[in-house]
């Protein structure tokens, strides 16, 4: 006998998990819908050489490698000859979208507006809250040759639209633009884009180690900064809106520069601009100067995303603009604009943050239990009728003692347990549990299913949805 | 540069492809939510020991191993005499489904009900029709010791739902016992599993090569039976029911046998009596006692589901009842019943026989026009009201000519394009251009959301939804 298990480093959920978890996907899904993106889905293997052409150091030693059993057996005979297997699973859903709109650039309608929900493969070392299988829920808009800005703010609205929807508390949105931190970071004579990179990575740092720290750094051999730039530099990351107004105003305070510097504030007006016509709430979102995302691949726009009561957990969507998404299997100009959810990940903090109890209701909203075996034809009946109505209904199939039923639908988070016994049935009425509003009633049975509807829809209208 | 290209033996669609594929899966989801199953989802690759234990032969030959790079550079290291990889990808959802139940038992409920809708991967060699990376939609009752034969019934008017919602055209659930089977030709003597399993391959020879042919095979020295047992094997599996009554009729003719003939009659019976009871018409399920599935795996109900229309199609939706899930994971006594649909091959099957046209309609449901870039916050406010009335709405982010916007959302089968020009704006209206009627009104600007909601809702009710 096997002893069963799942591999390290994945998420394997329970049934009433696993509801909670797919309505996350289906309201991301939803907002996402809801904006005018089209689904993609992409196979879960790529060619090597279509998946390998970019990455390399610690991306490419993560990735997962696929053989079917006769190219494995091949592979073992060739031994250390033998090259890299045929097929990788893909380790973002980035690059399969580059490979999709080069493969199919003339099918598709630029600016092409996609969505793509699917899992995605690395080889971490197994740690605590690190998976090698992990949700990624994607939006991009790919322009060809070029892309307006105003896309930028259209992507904000939806980060907003999508965590408004999903509950869990109050976030915020925070902006940026690479080409304004270019241009500050060219103005201070730090020119190199891998040496603004080192000096950002040192400033992150900011919190755990205190500013002398950074100061020293940075001021230090391997920097070489004197201090007023540093001052400058740490002035400058630590800019932070509250309010539309006041976003503006930083911007304002921050004066003008070279060109580059002068087009990124450019843009960040436009966005901000946009995103108020959008009726994003000013709240919701807030700039931050100090947010970089990776330097080597966004050029303009960049956002970031956190939940105001746990700054702990990180950012829960980031992304932003890039110039070019497939230079390397097309010639034509494709920039774009995306953001990336790792679900997987943010569930299981958020699960770990005590968020999400697992005692959400169940996609089941009704069980029509059984008392005696007599009684089943009138069961299925009932439980055809509802369904027709809508509502996900379960047949206790087998009788049982009643208080057992109970305790099913209770422990399994039902709603409503709909009993027709002798004494109901002689009467034409049904008589109904609801254990969410710990109530009874009774009520004719041609109108059950329009009365839970009724109670169903006004539970969707209190949370919101 | 490399040519994009993604690996064969993979369905990669476009967007409006994907969009009817996706109507096909949330339609099945959302009818095996409506019979009280739960949602689960298991890691795309599993521990090759806990996958491979059962399979062999042609199975094991198509499973596609899993290596990190790390693992890579130690087995070629190792050559020849390394031993198999650690992961493996999944080839069904059974195994997966296996497991699950047996690490989890302590905390699920029994029955379980469970649905599953995800990839699975299969090294086949590649040819027209035949994938690497396809969809199986499955759902499975499990009982804990013994399960009822009810849910045998409860299953076939599943997959009643779901094929009645599909729309895809008439078809009809078949309908057989492997006890009464087994019973049978056992009865004439032929007790061996393997045997019967030859015998029957060589009737399913029946349409093609025609009744001589197989008599003759089976008369002949392979299989050494009398001509008189021949004819009472093609008499057996040429039973073919048309309605209730007849089904039941000729299980009366059927006379009795042994016990386990007779019991498989009883569970037939029993079966077709909750199937009604259910509300499944007559018409939509047949006896048909040729039909037998996995002889080694099903031991009781076995179903099969034929398009009327498309009988080359084959069988679009198959499965039965099992003695033990997960007897290679755990002592406990597990039998279940459950059913699968390859949706990767049944789109495709339905595209190639054009029932699939791509010309469906879009997810985006309307497209606010721009005229004039001025008017851009009128637009995007109102796409955020008819978002906020949840309708799926792309507002154009860029003015260009109306004539090229209406061509756009013509070609990607968007529904309503709304126009907010001046005039429109000085009246307080919007003009409402529907592509599908084919007609333009106008409407009061704070009317849109309600208005395109009650005509969308109308769609849905004509096409039965």
């Amino acid at each position: 006998m096997i002893k069963p298990r799942t591999p390290p480093g994945v998420m394997e959920l329970l049934p009433r998990e696993q509801i909670a978890f797919q309505r996350m996907l289906d309201t991301i899904r939803r907002n996402y819908e809801r904006f005018g993106f089209l689904p993609v889905e992409t196979p879960v293997f790529e060619l090597s050489e279509t998946l390998l052409t970019k990455s390399g150091g610690e991306t490419e030693r993560q990735v997962y490698f696929v053989q079917s059993t006769g190219a494995l057996a091949n592979a073992a005979e060739a031994g250390a000859t033998a090259g890299l297997p045929e097929l990788a699973l893909r380790f973002d859903l980035t690059v399969p979208l580059a490979r999709y709109v080069a493969e199919h650039e003339h099918d598709l309608t630029f600016p092409f507006r996609r969505y793509q929900i699917q899992r995605v493969y690395r080889g971490e070392r197994a740690q605590r809250g690190r998976f090698r299988e992990f949700y990624q829920c994607d939006i991009d808009v790919i322009g060809k040759d070029a892309l307006s800005i105003r896309f930028d703010a259209e992507v904000l609205a939806v980060i907003h639209a999508v965590f408004s929807d999903l509950g869990i508390g109050a976030f915020t949105v925070q902006l940026n633009n690479r080409k304004l931190m270019r241009g500050f970071f060219e103005g201070l004579g730090v020119a190199d884009g891998d040496q603004q990179m080192a000096v950002l990575r040192e400033v992150d740092k900011l919190d755990k180690r205190g500013a002398d720290y950074v100061r020293e750094t940075l001021t230090g051999a391997g920097f070489g900064l004197d201090a007023d730039t540093v001052q400058k530099i740490l002035d400058f990351v630590a800019v932070r809106s509250s309010g539309h107004a006041d976003a503006l105003a930083r911007l304002d305070a921050l004066g003008s520069g070279s060109e580059v510097f002068n087009q990124g504030i450019a843009e960040l007006r436009e966005v901000l601009a946009l995103v108020q016509a959008l009726g994003v709430p000013e709240t919701d979102y807030s700039l931050n100067l100090s947010i970089a995302r990776g330097l080597d691949y966004y050029t303009g726009t960049v956002y970031e995303t956190q939940l105001d009561d746990y700054p702990q957990i990180g950012s829960i969507c980031s992304g932003g603009r890039y110039e070019n998404l497939a230079s390397q299997y097309s010639k034509s100009k494709l920039p774009g604009v995306g953001i990336s959810i790792g679900l997987s990940r943010l569930f299981w903090q958020l699960r770990d943050a005590g968020l999400i109890s697992g005692s959400e209701s169940s996609s089941v909203q009704a069980l029509v239990a059984l008392m005696d075996d007599a009684g089943l034809a009138d069961s299925l009946d009932i439980g055809r009728r509802l369904r027709a109505a809508g509502i996900n209904t379960e047949v206790q199939m087998e009788s049982r003692k009643l208080a057992k039923q109970f305790q099913y639908a209770s422990r399994a988070g039902i709603r409503f347990v709909v009993l027709a016994g002798e004494d109901e049935n002689a009467r034409g009425v049904v008589t109904v549990k609801d254990l969410f509003r710990e109530q009874q009633f009774e009520v004719p049975r041609d109108d059950l299913a329009s009365s839970l509807n009724v109670e169903l829809e006004q539970a969707r209208v209190l949370a919101g949805r």
